[in-house]
Formats: structure tokens, C-alpha cells, sequence
């Protein structure tokens, strides 16, 4: 499955351990710049975290290979590492769960660093398996929109839907303010030599109108059971859009959240310089006022299904 | 009606004649420069309406008085002129009919220069109108969506809601890639001390589904009689949002273009580079294709109401 992932999903290129210090690379500045931001320890990489050197799936990675690096050289502050990890990135359940069950697996007499392996094993599994049934809803001839940079589940299905013969492309939102659609998802479809289209976060619905887009596909930072998502910014919009189209939305989630509910989703709003600020350019005046609303609820009907490791849940 | 226009939308700010000189400002480097683009006659200003120096309403002025220097100073050139300037700005309807009626009425005998200046004046009293039918559909403590920059009629229609003690603010997405919004609508309400808020171009959608906005309100490059709107892109993804969270959408259009149908409308495509770069910065990699679709068709069954200085059309 390795060799289907471009470049910034193979795990060393997400974080890794190396003469006691974490690498984590620097999503910020990629495409432009292949650098890693090297932590000493939990804190950095929770700082990192925070300063959103990596997301997505990263900070799962980032988080648990920062635990190894605890529980090696720094076991004392292992609980410690565990909730200050698990504080950098409130609405990333999937890592808040894995971080917790982790420790409890350790508390429970587990070996810590055989725990840690299965974990990356079993989520590579996961990714393998939920792009299965990602690649299941993709038709020869198929254009597809996505949001943000939807990693694993959604990259690899597109892969193994052009590996089984259909003819499909993308088109990717650059998705502001941090453009991770043009600098993650655009270049890592690229590099697969799939075909796709950079466009800005406002034409998703033209080419739907066109009839070019036949199928919307996401990540997830959370899913419930009863089908709502919560995805970053934009996402809402072009579920709507797509409804109205008559087009279906599925959202990839590493693990359905059976604890929350809607009334339980706190959205993290982060400061409106990043809005109006891009890497030091400024693209609007300083005394405006920005807001930055980081994720967007996706009621459940407007979400065709949700594919899980177990299937898609419609 | 100038003293509620904000610095770039009265008359000198848009295009002025001088010393047989011909100066634009330059809304793509606005508000961080007030400077203005100096043209020597019709050609230049082609160039300059080509390149973007002006947009929205601002097309039409700097032709008019392109044709008046143009008449004064390079009168044999007057019909290619015309025919330069108008093809400067091929989706821009009311331009055209305009330039078509001041060669019209100057071929009939009529005094060239009165008529440039009656056409000032008759679209002066057309923004008045058509912001009295605007500022009657804004209520007491509305939130307003917009996008791109909807100029006369929208920023007047606001400014007089505020004046007649109306409690509005209006949420002001960036509109990329040339980011109006952020440069140009922004600053301009902020100017007339409207409260206003800068966001991206992906979390309309979020801030109606919060119910923090409750009307929607955009300029029309062309308006069909059947209600069909052609606007900049991003304005159809909020007219779908819109209708899907039960609010209203009114577009301003100058003037119905009741000679055109549906099937008539010509989408203007852009070069690609303008959404990879931004003011020479690289925002995607060089080998990255990108598509630019300016502007969106707004199927009339979205549109609450088209207001002209007639009235609102619904």
C-alpha cells in the first residue's frame, strides 16, 4: 500500500524518530520546501501541533511516535506527554482516542512499544480497507470534488480506481486560508499521476452545474452515528452544492465518534490574521476584522454515506 | 449620494481626465496603494480594463471617458474606439449598450459631450434608485452576505439602511483569486464605518447555517429577464446555501439584458496562473493545471428578486 501513498503520506515523511528527536515534516511549506521541524520532545511536537506544522492524519502520527519517543527516553512525564498531546488538537478524536487507548493498553500490563507498532499497522489497514470501499463508489469517467486535503482514504482510492482501469479526475480546491488543497492534495494526486484541477474554494458548484463533477468525496476530523460531519471550512458549502446537484457526498472516517453528539460539537474558531495573513504577505489591511471559523458542520442528510473500515454506513 | 460612496466608487476615483491624460486607479493594488493607471488614449484604457486595472462599474466610466477623450482630441478614431472598448470587456452588457447609445445618439445629431455627461447622471440616479429597492429589503439587525465587490448599489443600499437607523453587518467573503472582497468591499464598508467581517471564500455557508446571516445581496454582471444572474465565481455556491437555509437572494443589475437567453451566456475563462499566482507570489507549484471560470450563472429559481431602479423583479 506504501508504494500507492505520494510522498507527505509514508510515515517517515510524516514524523519519525531519529537520534532521540522527532522530525515531523513541515506541511506548511511543502510543496515549495521538503523540511522537517525537529522536536526534542512531547511538548515541541504538541507546539508543532498547535502551530499546525502537520494535520490531518499527521498529528495522530506526530502524537504517537512523540509517545514512543516519552516512554524511551523520558518515562517519567509519560502521562503528562499523553494529555498535553491530546490538548494540542481538541477536535481530532481519532488521535484523542488512540493516544487513551495506548495508555490504557500500557497501564494494563501491554508492552508500550508493541502497542505502538499495531497501532501504525492497524490504521494502515484501516486506510487500505476504507479505500476499498472508497474505490467502490468511484465510475469510470467520474470527476470528483474534494475538500481540504483528505490524505490516505480518499488519495488511495482515487489510486486503486485508476489501478483497476477508470478513467477519473479531480478537482481540488485550493481551500483557504491555508491552501492545503494546493499544496497537499493537488501535488500528491499529481505526483500518482492522476489527473486534476486546481480551482479556488468558490467554483466547486460551476462545475457541478456543468455536469463535470459526478461525486464529492472528504475526509472526516469527526463523524457521528447518525451521519453528521465535521470537516474543515468549505466543506458545508459544497455538500450543499452538491446536493442540489444531485451529486452523492461520502466522507472517509477513521472511526465513528458513538460518544458525541451534534449538540456536542465545540468548533474551534482560530485568529482572523490567518485569514487576512499568508505567509507574512498581508492580503487584506491590518485593520480589518477576519474571522476564521476552522470546520464546518455537515448535517447527516446531506451525506450519501459515510465509509468507514467496516463499509460505508448510509 | 458621493458623500456615502466610499473613496474608490466617486467618480475621480474610478477615471478622470487630465492634461489629455486619461487616469484609472488601480483596483488591484487597492487599499494598500492608492495609485492610478495613466492611459494616453482608448487603447490604453482597453489594455487597462483587459488587465483588470478597474472592474464592475468601473469598466463603463473609464470607456466614457475614454470616448470623451477620444472625441476631443482623436476624433477620427471615434468608431474603433468604440468597437476597442467594447470588446474590452465582452461579458460586461451595460458597457456595451451604453457606448452603443452615446455613438447612437451622437450619430442622430445629439452634442457628444452632453450626452457623456447625461449618462453620468443617469447612472448616479439608477445607483440612488436602486439602493432606496436594496436598503427596503435590509432589515434591523440583519447579517448580510455578499461576494466580489457589488459596488453603487449594494454599498449604498447598506449605508442608507444604517442611516435610517437599520442595525446591519455584512460578512465580506475574499472572493479569490483577485480577492474584491478583501481589497476592495471590505475597505470600502469599513470606510462608511459599516460593521464588517473578512472571511474566506469557503464559510458563507457556516455562518448561515449558525443564523448569523440572513440576507444575501450581490451585483449581476448580466441579469436575464427570466431572473437568470451572471455573476463573479463563488456567487452561485452561496445562492445554493442560501436557498437551502431559507434566505433571501437579491442581485442589482443596471439594466436587464432582456436580448439575451440562457443559452446565450458565455462564460469567460481565465488563464490558469491567475489562481496559482497572487501578485508574483507562487501559491500552487508551476506544474499544477489550474482552471479559472470567472463567473457563475445563477439559475432564477435561486434568486429571490433582481432589483433595478424599476423596481424588484421576482
Amino acid at each position: 500500500m506504501q508504494n500507492l501513498l505520494p510522498y507527505i503520506l509514508k510515515h517517515d515523511h510524516i514524523a519519525r524518530l531519529e537520534d532521540r528527536r522527532i522530525f515531523i515534516t513541515d506541511r506548511r511549506v511543502f510543496p515549495f520546501e521538503k523540511t522537517e521541524v525537529m522536536c526534542t520532545g512531547y511538548n515541541d511536537v504538541a507546539n508543532a501541533i498547535k502551530a499546525m506544522v502537520t494535520q490531518g492524519g499527521g498529528p495522530l502520527e506526530a502524537a504517537l511516535i512523540a509517545m514512543l519517543h516519552t516512554y524511551r527516553y523520558d518515562k517519567d512525564n509519560l502521562y503528562d506527554a499523553f494529555q498535553t498531546l491530546s490538548a494540542s488538537r481538541s477536535t481530532n478524536t481519532t488521535m484523542l482516542r488512540t493516544l487513551k487507548e495506548l495508555m490504557t493498553r500500557h497501564s494494563d500490563g501491554e508492552d508500550f512499544e508493541e502497542v505502538v507498532d499495531e497501532l501504525f499497522k492497524r490504521f494502515d489497514a484501516r486506510y487500505d480497507k476504507m479505500s476499498d470501499y472508497g474505490e467502490s463508489v468511484i465510475n469510470d469517467g467520474d470527476g470528483i470534488l474534494t475538500t481540504c486535503f483528505p490524505e490516505h482514504s480518499f488519495i488511495l482510492s482515487v489510486a486503486k480506481a485508476m489501478k483497476n482501469g477508470k478513467n477519473v479526475r479531480v478537482y481540488v480546491p485550493e481551500t483557504r486560508p491555508y491552501l492545503q488543497g494546493a499544496h497537499l492534495t493537488e501535488p500528491s494526486l499529481r505526483e500518482l499521476g492522476i489527473e486534476c484541477y486546481l480551482i479556488t474554494d468558490g467554483m466547486p458548484a460551476h462545475f457541478m452545474a456543468c455536469g463535470d463533477i459526478k461525486l464529492y468525496m472528504t475526509a472526516a476530523d469527526l463523524a457521528l452515528n447518525d451521519r453528521t460531519v465535521v470537516n474543515k471550512t468549505g466543506t458545508l458549502s459544497n455538500a450543499i452544492a452538491a446536493k442540489y446537484h444531485n451529486i452523492n457526498y461520502y466522507a472517509f472516517s477513521a472511526g465513528i465518534d458513538y460518544s458525541k453528539k451534534r449538540e456536542d460539537i465545540h468548533l474551534e474558531y482560530r485568529s482572523g490574521d490567518e485569514v487576512k495573513i499568508y505567509h507574512g504577505i498581508e492580503l487584506a489591511e491590518k485593520s480589518a476584522k477576519a474571522i476564521y471559523p476552522c470546520f464546518d458542520i455537515i448535517p447527516a442528510e446531506l451525506v450519501k454515506g459515510i465509509i468507514t473500515e467496516d463499509g460505508i454506513l448510509s
